[in-house]
Order: C-alpha cells, then structure tokens, then sequence
C-alpha cells in the first residue's frame, strides 16, 4: 500500500502509459528499456532492466484493465521462468491523492522468498520513490 | 494431479484446441459455448457453460504455453469479477501415459473457498472424466 500525491487517473496513466513507465519503474541505477507494453486484457508487457548485475528480463499479460480503478496482471523474471506470479494493484481515491493496494500471489512461499531475495522488495521501494517523483512534476 | 492414458502431446492437444476444448470442458448436464480459445502466451479465452441454474461465464488469459509440457493461466468466474486465480498446468510424460499436475493459487483463502463452494471441484472432477473418454476415442 502506498499513498501519491495526485489524482488516481493520473497514477494510473502513470502506470499504463508505455511513454512514463520507464520513467519510474526499477530500481535506482538501473537503465530501463521497455520492449512491450500493451495494458489491456490479453495484452502482455516485457522490460529488460541493465545495471552493473547485467541484464534482467520481466514480462506478464494484463488479466483485468478498468481504466483508474484496478489493474490484474501476470509477473514472470526471466532468471526464474517457472516461477510467475498474479499482482492485483487497486487504485483508491482519497479525493486528490491515490492508495495504491499492490497485491501479489505467488505459486509457493519457496517462490516468494526466492523473489524477495532477487531485490523484488528493493525494486519496488525504488520505483515508488521515482514515482512520486514523476507525480510531483 | 490426473493420469491420461494417452501421450503427452495428445493430451496437450485436447486442452488447446479450441475443437476438442467444448467436448469435455466443463460440470456433466452443461451445455458449453467457447467464444474465444488462443492458447499462446497473451492470447485469451473465454466461455459459458449454460444448465438449469443459468448462465456462467469464464476467462482468462495465458501467460506460459510450452507445446506438450506446460501451460501457466489466469482464471476468472464472471460471478466473482475480483477473484482471478492463477494455474499452472504441467504435462509429465510417463511413457504413452501422462501426470497432468494442476496447481492454482488464489489471491485469497476465503477467494478459494468460495470458488470450491460455487462447484469448481466437482466441474474439474466431471471435466477429467469427459476428457479421459476423449482420448480413449
């Protein structure tokens, strides 16, 4: 859960828009080049991340689109193909600023913790830091 | 976790073939329209299933499908538009026969309880049984 300063069509556009992800999403120091990203059901997504690590591959398909409401997307690292995961991101208007619920399931609790260790967590801390950057500008 | 008496690469067929799809799809007593069955990944699909209790539609879309080895879904009751669930479906090849491992996690318990309370069990265990005489034919 975290709370943005800015109205929820503008977070969600933020989210959407293949022109304003790269802006903020991954982590700080890494170079960010999206291949693919088409959020509408059926739609998918793929993101490579670069950083002194070397390359990171992600990629998923959009379950559920409702423009400024709700997102249900698949999440898969390429390092780990086995391993997807099903997010649920909810976008709640608190008048003028947004919550955004970020709800993942993952196969196994052994995949979680897997992911978690991969610097799930410490991605997405980062990207919301930029993010609240980009909303504020 | 279901047996098939038949190869991995037939049973596979079965389950992405939008011909075979509507012949063991589905609770005994339903009659079952597909209305779109593109098993590759960011394709979707969707379904009714019609009895005397009405209508129940179904969709999803896949994120994984590996020919005659694996296929990881999303799942969707239209009566419970909030609660996808995600499967992942693996063909074990046992030498002419084949392991179908079924595995779905739900973004919930209660989500999961319900869905086993609206007849999901007992539509996948009509389904493994309509799909077993398939491919005895």
């Amino acid at each position: 859960m975290r709370e943005f300063d800015a109205a929820p069509a503008q977070v969600f556009r933020a989210w959407t828009d293949p022109e304003l992800i790269p802006q903020w999403l991954g982590p700080s120091g890494t170079t960010m080049t999206l291949i693919e990203y088409n959020a509408t059901p059926g739609g998918r997504y793929t993101y490579v991340h670069r950083n002194e690590s070397g390359e990171h591959g992600f990629r998923g398909v959009f379950h559920t689109v409702v423009t400024n409401e709700r997102i249900v997307q698949t999440f898969q690292y390429d390092g780990r193909p086995n391993d997807v995961s099903l997010e649920t991101l909810t976008f709640e208007d608190l008048g003028g600023r947004t919550r955004v619920h970020i709800h993942a399931v993952f196969p196994s609790v052994e995949t979680r913790d897997a992911m978690i260790e991969d610097g799930m967590e410490h991605g997405v801390r980062d990207s919301m830091s930029h993010l609240d950057k980009l909303l504020a500008s």
